[in-house]
């Protein structure tokens, strides 16, 4: 294997074949090849892309490097959702105990946050004891007995992937399609999964702003998965608002709580709707497609139920409760750290609201101490906002907009600040993306609004 | 200093200023930046390329490493001339002690051997007892009492840019303009000259083998020079077949040494004329400039003389004394090492010498062990050829085209192979490059042929 030579070809357009990157990642992973020229090659995949194929042959490679979860032996359909990452987006907090709560596995594995979003580990953290750190074996264990695990990646997952990460992460080459899309895939299919749905966000909140740029890592992480069994399914949804009204660790566990009750905020419910329909029709439950009826008004029914019930805010206690965590959160979230400034937050003036930035929401909840601006940083779960006002609503002077949760008045301070410049009011009217926009497989895009 | 913010404006199509190019420098060099992060930059730079005025900045940062030689008691005009490297280019050799002769002064540094093109250290080291690892010092001194010395890059001298080309050779990004440019003038200007005269090569044995590249190489180059206030004039000379007749390390100096004496072949006798007309009439000698006649006229007149009187090979015998090798080989080239096998290569058929391929015949010099295929390889100085076939020459079969100097009988077989790749004799024309095709200087390019 000579390195340089393939760096070349890299760099002058050309593609390298599966096995030289199963070789190059071997290599890597053994600490055989030096860091320089993974950044190189890094480099001049950035500016010259990947073709399908060779993406599956780095994926390929990734997956190589590590173990895998095993759940043949469980009986049960075995599916997960990856999102792009979001402002308020604490869909996975419902969603895996609902949909385990209709029969599916769901071993979702999570990450912490990253730039302006909020990462579910730290979430599930602000729960007293929570502990998101199980190994491969706990992960089965736990999957087998109660449909639901929520973890970290664990070290034998992909494991050149997190080197790879943190390498891209200072050589700048973190913003390239196929390396986002293989890094995604190398970890979410080395759960074993029989399906995968992607929640892939649009607008400014979302990490890649640029819509057709959404749609080509929708596809490639789409042609990833199928082309390794998996089938897999992205609903591109809005991210030019924040999801729901929490934005902060506590607060989205308590709005997640609400939702599993069937309380949440419209939107959240929508798109968390939206997205277990998905999981549980590629799951094939509740055997709607085999019935002949209409498998998503099926699926939504069962889901329906399952809220209605209690069933999945029972299913997420159960979680709680088998990874450490104080079960009765779930039945009072005052639980939850609390923050010691609490402040509302009024409209200066009368107007429509335009919009609500979510990009400055979510760095400003970072600001407050509730995500890392160095690796070390330790989180602060109380803090956050509940913003109340959406694009498009009537608001009077006065009218409190949101609420703030800070730990001193110094975060107060900046939260103000923070909210004057996300929430616009004006005259005119609100253009928000749609909630759900489409659907895209390996067979097209169907438009949904 | 935020690496990776640099990494990515570079990445993205913007430039790093010339103060952020001195620090990442300063920062590599003292060992406190990564390779890595180095070598992302390299493949950014690759990609976008950099603007004159951020070339200069990188220029100015490799300088800034190291130390350089300072003349400026010398009561002399200090040039030196660089080529891009060609096959047979034994210019070096001829050039230094005749421009030297002529009352300029010449720190004559140079490189080894690379890819299928010789070094002139190399060449040098053939002639028993010859060191070209003399200090700052013995150059200076040398210089001083002799008006010419004839080294290696000293550890001093931008110690960066040997870091930094170490690099790009095992991550692919040799082959940037910018990079190369810089490369080049970094060690030149270390130099402290009053005038530097580059010599481009064009055609299938230089290393750049497009002519609009090497254009932009040599404006490049001619533009950092000037602004630092050291006048630079480049030549495009032919390097679609070797120079002169001797390809291989003895065999070059034994003919640099006829060329001292005027006896050289002609190709290799105009294309040092030129560079040494070039390299007179930057330092001011013999004043022609000044006279009002023409300089170019006058310098040659002078050039000639010094090779007519012997003043030129005396000068080169003098160098070699001073720098602990066997001046004998000046009168008596048989000193130099001679290799076992000998043998003549003839026409396997009549027709027209339609091309003598230099690269063909490089790589066969390195392979018959006049050359490094790996950095620790030992180099044979007696090997190479002496090609007498020149393009356009109508040969019959039989005819001698060229002699062969071996190692052993596989040496032989293998450069009769080359040869025969090599030298392509057929009905038609060739149409050869012109030897001389453009002098380029900072007010534009004047076409020669």
């Amino acid at each position: 294997m000579f390195v340089p030579g393939l760096i070349e070809r890299k760099r002058d357009g050309g593609a390298l074949a599966a096995e030289e990157w199963r070789d190059l990642l071997a290599a890597y992973a053994a600490g055989e090849l030096p860091d320089y020229q993974v950044a190189a090659l890094l480099m001049a995949v950035f500016f010259r892309g990947m073709a399908r194929e060779e993406t599956a042959g780095l994926l390929e490679g990734m997956m190589g490097s590590g173990g895998r979860l095993d759940f043949s032996g469980l009986g049960r359909p075995v599916v997960d959702k990856h999102s792009t990452g979001g402002v308020g987006d604490k869909v996975s907090l419902v969603l895996a105990p609902l949909v385990a709560s209709c029969g599916v596995a769901v071993p979702m594995m999570s990450g912490r946050g990253l730039g302006h979003t909020g990462g579910t580990l730290d979430k599930l953290e602000s729960i007293p004891g929570f502990r998101t750190g199980l190994s491969l074996e706990e992960t089965l264990a736990q999957v087998g007995r109660l449909g639901c695990a929520m973890i970290g990646q664990t070290p034998e997952i992909a494991p050149v992937d997190k080197k790879l990460y943190a390498l891209r992460d200072v050589t700048a080459t973190v913003e390239c399609i196929p390396l986002i899309a293989a890094s995604i895939m190398s970890k979410k299919l080395s759960e074993g999964l029989n399906g995968l749905v992607l929640d892939v966000k649009l607008g400014s909140g979302a990490f890649i702003t640029d819509a057709a740029r959404s749609q080509e890592l929708a596809e490639t992480m789409i042609a990833l998965g199928t082309a390794r069994g998996c089938p897999t399914v992205a609903l591109l949804t809005a991210m030019d608002r924040p999801l729901g009204r929490a934005c902060g660790n506590a607060l989205e566990v308590e709005e997640s709580v609400m939702a599993l009750r069937g309380e949440g905020p419209q939107d959240l419910m929508d798109v968390t709707m939206a997205l277990a329909v998905e999981m549980l029709v590629l799951a094939g439950v509740p055997g709607g497609r085999r019935s002949g009826g209409d498998p998503r008004a099926a699926a939504r029914s069962e889901l329906e139920a399952a809220v209605k019930s209690g069933r999945a805010a029972e299913t997420f206690k159960a979680v709680i409760e088998a990874q450490g965590g104080n079960p009765a959160v779930v039945d009072d979230p005052a639980i939850l750290p609390q923050a010691a400034e609490v402040e509302v937050y009024r409209a200066s003036a009368g107007g429509t609201v335009l919009q609500v930035e979510p990009r400055v929401i979510g760095r400003a909840v970072v600001q407050m101490g509730g995500g890392r601006q160095k690796v070390d940083d330790v989180v602060d779960p109380s803090v956050g906002f509940v913003i109340t006002a959406r694009p498009g609503q009537s608001v009077t002077k006065g009218e409190p907009l949101a609420s703030i949760f800070a730990r001193d008045a110094a975060g107060v301070d900046l939260a103000r600040a923070a909210l004057g410049r996300a929430i616009r009011i004006g005259k005119g009217h609100a253009d928000p993306l749609p909630l759900v926009a489409a659907r895209i497989n390996a067979t097209g895009t169907e438009r949904l609004a």
